[in-house]
């Protein structure tokens, strides 16, 4: 069996679906009041059910939170983090970070909270040398959540001006859970081209030549990955 | 502008290649003696590269690797770990694990470390209440590398049973810097149709009703998710 007919390939028009998909994802602020679908929102879920996991541990759990008592709640607790972190930037970051819309907890129709049970299972496989391996499957799972939706047309914001203990608090979660993400799913207003902080001029995308390093930590050229350095977009 | 003649969003077509790309995704440890393409492997890091981060931190660096001497030395940590984490299992799981093929650090043709840097960026917007969120920005990348991957034929093997701390010895990483993900890449001997753990009965999938909560944690069933619930798998 060639590479090329491996019944396992995907077509070209597949590969091309997911990496349109991957560089068309955002992390979304600003959302239409339109419900979401139970059947899109199930395959969803599904597809952060299929991430992969240390020792096939499934350490994930998936909080659906509609009301908006408690959502008012998160946004409460949001607001009072957003201030404090705003007493780290000076200015005229400050400003710039207080002008910006970071999230859309009351305006999204669904939020979810992700969490990871670092007890599931018992002793896991694979996990004795790396403990934290539980809550890198969680985030791998929430980035095939994100995907998913984004190939659904809806867009995913992921808070992380949270404090984990109080989130704990507010959804009932037992302390030795851990809350990882707590997403706003809805339509859109717009799926914007570029990252927002990159379009306001808070952060540039990084070269990505300046983030390879061949066969040890450093080392930026090599003859061996030559063909590899003349392959990537600002390569040769 | 409706949701379903948005133009943002995928065409059917499209969203299905991507949730079988995620269906398909498998943990390989078995590999073919068939070099990966060098378009191919920069496809694949780009996708990482597009991936997820906080405050637009970009905390990744991919350390590329095809050395046989570095990988040799990967290879003989990786069998220390593995021997020191059967201790924690009794028998016969003990024999079970043993027994299983857990990497395939020699066998494939090019391994990568991604790594997380936590200083990157100085202050980092949204990053404030939860420190780790640089480390869950790198597995998010790490997904969307695992998934362009399966995308190209090509399978990924994730080696957690490795120290952190030897590994940076290895490969020449800073201290304070994390080495996330240690990844085999190459094209498989074949891609299973269920991870490897459940097949061979070590684990099973969890029903995904489980792990489904509404509006706060443990509220396993409420009135107005009942449409949610029953567009699930299992649901009704």
């Amino acid at each position: 069996m060639t590479i090329s007919d491996a019944s396992d390939n995907f077509t070209s028009e597949e590969r091309q679906a997911l990496y349109k998909i991957i560089l068309e994802r955002r992390d979304i602020r600003s959302f239409k009041k339109v419900p979401i679908p139970d059947d899109a929102l199930g395959r969803i879920i599904q597809a952060a059910h299929q991430g992969p996991s240390v020792g096939f541990m499934q350490p994930w759990d998936f909080i659906m939170i509609k009301s908006i008592e408690i959502r008012t709640k998160v946004k409460e607790l949001f607001e009072r983090e957003r201030q404090a972190a705003a007493v780290f930037f000076d200015e005229p970051q400050r400003s710039h970070y207080l002008s910006l819309k970071l999230e859309g907890i009351l305006e999204s129709p669904v939020n979810i909270c992700i969490t990871c049970d670092p007890f599931r299972g018992g002793v896991v496989l694979g996990r004795n040398s790396i403990p934290e391996t539980d809550v890198y499957s969680t985030c791998c799972a929430i980035q095939n959540l994100w995907l998913a939706a984004r190939a659904e047309g809806i867009g995913v914001g992921w808070v992380s001006i949270l404090k984990q203990m109080q989130l704990r608090k507010i959804l009932g979660i037992p302390n030795h859970i851990v809350p990882v993400g707590y997403l706003c799913l809805g339509y859109p207003t717009e799926f914007p081209k570029r990252p927002t902080l990159e379009e306001v001029g808070w952060r540039s995308r990084i070269n990505i030549e300046e983030l390879i390093h061949f066969e040890s930590w450093g080392q930026k050229s090599l003859e061996e990955w030559e063909g590899f350095s003349d392959s990537l977009p600002n390569g040769g």
